[in-house]
């Protein structure tokens, strides 16, 4: 038996406990829950075989009374002494993709990022759409390429023109980009015929990860009128492993920013769902951006109730992500597009001068919120490096 | 033992041979094989556990030798004698949903449909994209919503804002739409970090189906700038029950529509893969519209092609459909939209007058092509209802 030490400022202690999909040497991926610098082996230590399975989309389709018992014990058990078969360093674990992906979904929340990304891509009219504050904005990605952190980025390859040129030529993206979000996973599906009311967003929301939305601006542009965003996004979503429950979310609850106009019922809740997160992105080692979640314009129970309200079901393991999350500030911005307006303003980076990721750039993106009792929990990170195209133009 | 009577004149005769999935009252849903009006079980007639699964995933992903091979076992086997038990009536079976959809890509491959729709949504620009020609134009929609044909469609309700009015309201959709298309399966997934080229279309995809993808226009208009379709077409996409293997569609291949200009080298191959199917469009039993597929300029091949050129991963399951197919004569449309020119031009339909979908009403899509030795094999159809929606505006 062992007992896992949990210092006072650790971002992982008891009010924090996500869970993750964890293997060692030689094992099978399944499911761990994360306490200070250990993994604990849930299958082992609960007895529960749904954590034997490497993703979390039996236990989440359980349910929020499930969630908050298994909660429960995992912090009784963390409180005492442990199997210590169970308790693996998360320095010896390698992380995998913590959920089966259903539906992907990519929406647009933040004002400050939807009015710098209206004004880089349509110049000539008004940066947000008339329909911008009526309702999140927001599209289907693709599930079949969310990948966990850690997991090094070809630079994609595909068609781009720039204005000035007089045809599209084809080759490596030369405006490869992030995008700073938090993801929200599904447990609970909804029943056919049904909506989910904003207010209804615990019963079937699970809990949230970091995301990197990675986009290829150059693609993006030349593709994406009139349908939307394709290929300039489909190449790769990195998101972190460990899924911080909603339970551990409590202390960062917070009111949206003021929503003006008033948002149709439909989009109106009772309950505070804006979020008191706070981002870094780093490139190369140097944070570059601090965006902060509290500004988002939609909270994330509004995006579920939108996406729901024609009757469109929710399933075990949905996945929609906020947007790119940009604060008012130069240095809150959580794509480098913004913050390098277009590549018009480089930026120094460890040293050296950037506009978009070069080969071999490193980007890391991580989380923090208040936790219980004027602690601060950790959503850990999302890590990837970019690998020169395998492809020529 | 039985014998199957095929007519000489079946859409369902040996040159088809679709895969589907059914069950008889009791049983659990199987894949079964359509041969003139029966079904044979195949799990029971083959011997071979993969057809005892609900949905064909796990057999498409064994690849086109063991294709190959298993229809030239079902064709020997349904020239000669058939276990009785392994043979049942169409009529007294349940189609279900034949694929567990992975991701779902709707294109936008018809000139005319595109160039219809341009000018009905963006009537004071050029129709056609300046990216149109250069590249087929799709999004991601939403695989959780794919339904099989049969499944009622309740009128969606959501946000529209006609031009005219001041500010959004919500209430069920005044513009529900069809569109006629086909759609392709992936069986055989790509490999990180390889392209598909157009001639390997036939390395990966599996086999057509025809699709209804519902579309709320009012709901579509107001939210689609700038990031594409969202809830007006995620409440449903219906599929034909049939899963055409490609190996049926031999002599429907044909060449595309001249592309000019000519298509970046990663579009361009040298199999045909245009195809040469006709569709039809029943509106409460009274056909409206003979979409033409041949007609569609962009081939599934460039379909696939441009999805995985940047890098982006294929999946068992992957659904892609076509957009909407039109021709160039006003009964060739594949809309409603368009059929009505955006409900300007009401047309008659079962003795009374329709713009959009009216609750009650019924579509019903099908499609045949040419077959083996101047025969014509059929894909069956697409077929729902329309009911009220359940909430109020």
């Amino acid at each position: 038996m062992t007992v896992i030490d949990i210092p006072a400022d650790s971002l992982f202690g008891i009010g924090n406990l996500p869970y993750g999909s964890f293997s060692t040497p030689g094992t099978a991926p399944r499911i761990g829950v994360r306490v200070a610098d250990k993994v604990v082996d849930l299958a082992l230590a609960l007895d529960d075989d749904v954590f034997a399975r490497p993703v979390l989309n039996d236990f989440m389709a359980r349910g929020p009374r499930e969630w908050s018992r298994v909660r429960a014990r995992i912090t009784e058990l963390v409180r005492g002494e442990i199997d210590a078969d169970a308790v693996h360093d998360v320095a010896d674990v390698m992380m995998h993709l913590p959920i089966a992906v259903a539906d992907y979904v990519d929406f647009y929340a933040s004002e400050h990022h939807a009015t710098n990304l209206g004004r880089l891509f349509r110049p000539d009219s008004a940066p947000l759409m008339p329909n911008w504050k009526h309702l999140p904005v927001g599209y289907h990605g693709r599930a079949g390429t969310v990948i966990p952190s850690g997991t090094d980025i070809v630079r994609p390859c595909g068609q781009r023109k720039a204005p000035t040129e007089p045809a599209p030529s084809f080759g490596p993206s030369r405006r490869l980009d992030i995008e700073a979000e938090l993801g929200f996973v599904v447990g609970v599906p909804s029943a056919p015929g049904t909506v989910i009311t904003p207010d209804e967003f615990a019963d079937h929301v699970f809990g949230a990860v970091v995301v990197n939305d990675w986009s290829a601006r150059d693609i993006q542009a030349w593709e994406y009128v009139p349908l939307g965003p394709f290929l300039g996004k489909s190449f790769a979503t990195s998101i972190s492993p460990w899924v911080v429950p909603l339970a551990a979310l409590e202390a960062a609850r917070v009111d949206t920013p003021v929503q003006d106009p008033e948002p149709l019922p439909y989009l109106r809740g009772t309950e505070k769902w804006g979020l008191d997160i706070d981002l870094t992105v780093e490139w190369n080692g140097q944070i570059v951006s601090r965006p902060p979640y509290a500004q988002m314009y939609w909270s994330p129970a509004q995006m579920l109730a939108h996406t729901s309200v024609n009757g469109a079901t929710a399933r075990t393991g949905d996945l929609f992500a906020s947007g790119t999350i940009s604060g008012p500030e130069p240095d809150q911005r959580g794509a480098f597009i913004e913050l390098t307006w277009g590549g018009a303003e480089p930026v120094e980076v460890a040293g050296e001068t950037r506009t978009f990721l070069q080969d071999g750039d490193e980007v890391a993106i991580a989380a923090t919120a208040p936790g219980p009792e004027g602690s601060r929990i950790g959503f850990g990170e999302v890590r990837a490096r970019i690998l020169p195209a395998t492809q020529v133009g």
